[in-house]
C-alpha cells in the first residue's frame, strides 16, 4: 500500500487534481489524476469503468453533478492509503491526448495581441477591426491536428509570397511561430438549434489546458484573405496532457478588463470568468515571455455564449482556445511575431539573436494560477520540438 | 424472395450504387445501398458486420481495394434474387447522417462565385484576391453542425451591422441564404506530418454528396474580418443521405478549366478531377438555378493535396466541400445572394419576388452526372426547411 506525500507548495496538491490519460508499458491508455509527482489510476481506486477508457470524453459527458461528486471522492481517496498498483510515478507513464476533440475553435480574445497582429499584418489600416470590441472573433481550426504535449512538430511546407515577390513560392515555412493560449473543453454541450449562455460556462465546461497554436506566419499571411487562416495553422496544435478542472479554478476567477462598449445582452455575464492565470514560454529552456491571462478582453464564458448563439451545437470534447495571450508589456507577448516585432527585433536565446523557430528548437509553455487553498496550482506544460520539413520535395 | 426491377433510365441503377445509413421502425441504423427505389440492407446480403454499424466510417476505413471488391459483389447480388428482409422501399426507411464527420473544410473553388462574392462584399476592391488563382482558398467549418437532408434549419440569430448603422444589433438573420456545393468524404487519410497528392484522390476519397452550406449573409458580413466566416455558417450544413462512390463517377471526369497561371507542382494532377455534375436548386418546389460543377476552377483532388501539403492529417470521415458552385450565367449561380445580386434583383418564386429565405421556405438541391453505362446517375437531393428563430429573446 502507498501514501502519496504532497510537498508543501506542490502545484499538484488536492486543490488541483487535474485529469489525464496515461499508460504504463504494456497497458492500455486510461484515465488518471495527478497528485504531486504521482499519477493515480482512477479505474482502480474508484472501481468505475468510465475511467478505463482511453479518453476523458465519457466521463466529461456525465455532467457537472458527477464531476463534483468524483472530485470529492478523489480528494478523500488520494489523501489516504492506496493500493500500490494504483499509483505510478509521473516519470514512468506515457501521457496521451486526454480528449477526443470534437470541434476546435480558436478565438482572438487579447486586445494587445489583436492590435499587434493588426499592425504587423495590415500596417496601412486601423489595427483593430470594427467588429473586435463587439464580439469575440474566432475561427474553426483542424480538430484532427490537435496533439498532446511532447509530439514533435514537423516544419510545415506551403505557399508564401512576400509583398514584393512576383509570384508565390513553395517550400518550408521560414517564419514558424508559436501562440501561447489557454483552451477550454466542453463537457456537456447543447443540441442543434439551441444555445448556451455565459452563465452556463461553469456547468458545461469541464476543464482547461495550455495550448500552443503553432503558426506559420508566411503561409498564413498569403492565404488568409478572405476566409481566414487555414494551412498556416492546421499542421499542428499542441495541448498540455493535464486537464485542470474548472472546479479547481474558482480561486483564479477575476473580472475581465472593462468592456467598452458594453457587449450585447447575449454576451453578458453575471460574474465574469476572467482568469488570473500566469503563462510562461520557454524557448530552448529559457523563459522569453510571461503572458498574463488576466489581461484577456473576452472571457471564455463569453466565447461559449457566442459560439452557440446561432444555434450551433456544442458537443462533448469541443475545444475552444483563447487565442494568443499577450499582455501590455513587450515581455508579456505570447507569440514570437509580436515579441520580435515581425522578426525585426530579435530576442536573445542562449546568447544568440533569435526571431522565428529553427529546426531542433523546443518550446514549452507552462501556466499556474491561484488555488483555492492559498497556494498556486499548475497546469503543467505543453512542449514541442521542431523537426525539419519532410514535404519540401513536392 | 425479391428481385429489384430497375426501370430504364433510373438514376439509381447498377452504375451508381450509392451508400447510405437507414433504419426501419424499431431497428437500429445500418448501412444500405440504394438500387432504383429500394434500399438493400448490406449486413444481410453480404453478411459482414461492418455494415451493421450506424455510420459508413468503418467500411470507408477499410480502403480502396475493399471498396472495389464490395462494389463488385453488390453489383452481382442486387441483380439477383434477394431475401425479402434485405429489401426496403426507400419511402419506408429513415435516412441518417451517413458518416461521422471528422473535420469539415469548405473551399471556394468557383471563380464565378468568388468573383461575385468579392463584388458584393468588397465593392471597392478587386473582386478576386491575389492568392485565389494560386491556391484553393478554404476554411474549416463546424463538423458538429453537419446534418442530414431533411433536418429542419432554425433561423440563426446573431450580430449584424449595416455599413451606415452606428452599432451592431442582435436578432434573427434577415439575409438567410444557401450555397449549392458538392462535398467529398475521405475514406483513408494520412498521418500527421505527411501529405497526399492530387493523384492520391481516387484511392483515398470514398465518395461524394450534395451539400447545402446554409449562410447568414448579414452575420457573415460583420464577423468575417480578419479570421473568416464563423457564426454566419456554423449553425448548419446539410448533406444528402446517399454517398455516391467515387468509383461511380469515372464517367463524369472532365478536365478542369484552364488554370492560368499554372499551379505550383504540389497542385499538379496527372489527369484532372473536374466533374461533369449538374446541380439544380429548387426553392419551394421551383427550380431557380442550375449550377454546373464542370465550371469549377479547382478540382477536389487539388483541394485534397492542398489540405495536407502542410502535414495536416487527413482522417476517415473528413468532409471537404467545393464551395458554392456558380457558372458564368445568372441562372447558374449557386447562392441566392448572387442570384438576386445582394437582394437587389429578386427572382420570382410562385409568382412572388423573392431574395433571401423566409420562415417556412424549403430548399432542395439535387445533382446528376453521366454514369459509366451511358445514362445518368443521381445523387438524390439535400433538402431543408427554415423554422423561425428560437434565440431572438437573448
Amino acid at each position: 500500500m502507498t501514501e502519496i506525500a504532497i510537498p508543501a507548495g506542490s502545484p499538484f496538491g488536492t486543490d488541483n487534481l487535474p485529469y489525464g490519460v496515461f499508460s504504463t508499458p504494456g497497458t492500455e491508455p486510461r484515465v488518471g489524476v495527478r497528485v504531486a509527482d504521482s499519477v493515480v489510476d482512477l479505474a482502480v481506486v474508484l472501481g468505475d469503468a468510465v475511467f478505463a477508457r482511453p479518453t476523458l470524453n465519457a466521463f466529461m459527458a456525465q455532467g457537472y453533478d458527477r464531476w463534483v461528486e468524483v472530485r470529492r471522492r478523489i480528494t478523500e481517496v488520494v489523501t489516504g492509503v492506496l493500493p500500490d498498483e494504483a499509483v505510478h510515478a509521473v516519470g514512468d507513464v506515457t501521457l496521451h491526448l486526454p480528449v477526443d476533440i470534437a470541434d476546435y475553435v480558436d478565438f482572438y480574445a487579447s486586445e494587445h495581441h489583436a492590435t499587434n497582429l493588426g499592425r504587423l499584418f495590415r500596417p496601412d489600416s486601423a489595427p483593430l477591426m470594427p467588429n473586435w470590441k463587439h464580439l469575440p472573433v474566432g475561427y474553426h481550426g483542424r480538430a484532427g491536428s490537435v496533439v498532446v504535449s511532447g509530439t514533435d512538430i514537423v516544419r510545415p511546407c506551403g505557399q508564401r509570397k512576400a509583398p514584393g515577390d512576383p509570384a508565390p513560392v513553395f517550400g518550408p515555412s521560414t517564419r514558424l511561430d508559436i501562440e501561447a493560449e489557454l483552451g477550454f473543453l466542453v463537457g456537456t454541450g447543447s443540441p442543434l438549434g439551441s444555445s448556451l449562455t455565459a452563465d452556463d460556462f461553469g456547468r458545461h465546461v469541464f476543464g482547461a489546458v495550455v495550448v500552443n497554436d503553432w503558426s506559420a506566419r508566411d503561409i498564413q499571411a498569403w492565404e488568409y484573405v478572405p476566409l481566414g487562416p487555414n494551412l498556416g495553422k492546421s499542421f499542428a496544435t499542441s495541448i498540455s496532457p493535464w486537464v485542470v478542472p474548472l472546479l479547481a479554478l474558482e480561486g483564479a476567477r477575476v473580472p475581465t478588463p472593462e468592456q467598452d462598449p458594453a457587449p450585447l445582452p447575449y454576451l453578458a455575464e453575471t460574474r465574469p470568468w476572467g482568469l488570473d492565470v500566469d503563462l510562461a514560454v520557454e524557448w530552448n529552456g529559457e523563459v522569453v515571455t510571461r503572458p498574463p491571462y488576466r489581461s484577456m478582453y473576452w472571457s471564455p464564458a463569453q466565447m461559449l455564449a457566442h459560439l452557440t448563439i446561432n444555434g450551433a451545437p456544442a458537443r462533448t470534447g469541443d475545444l475552444f482556445a483563447s487565442g494568443t495571450v499577450s499582455g501590455p508589456d513587450k515581455d508579456q507577448r505570447g507569440a514570437f511575431i509580436e515579441l520580435t516585432w515581425g522578426g525585426r527585433e530579435p530576442v536573445t536565446v542562449a546568447g544568440e539573436p533569435r526571431t522565428f523557430l529553427l529546426d531542433g528548437d523546443e518550446v514549452a509553455i507552462s501556466a499556474t494560477a491561484p488555488g483555492a487553498g492559498g497556494g498556486r496550482i499548475g497546469f503543467g506544460e505543453v512542449r514541442g520540438r521542431i523537426l525539419p520539413a519532410t514535404q519540401a520535395h513536392r
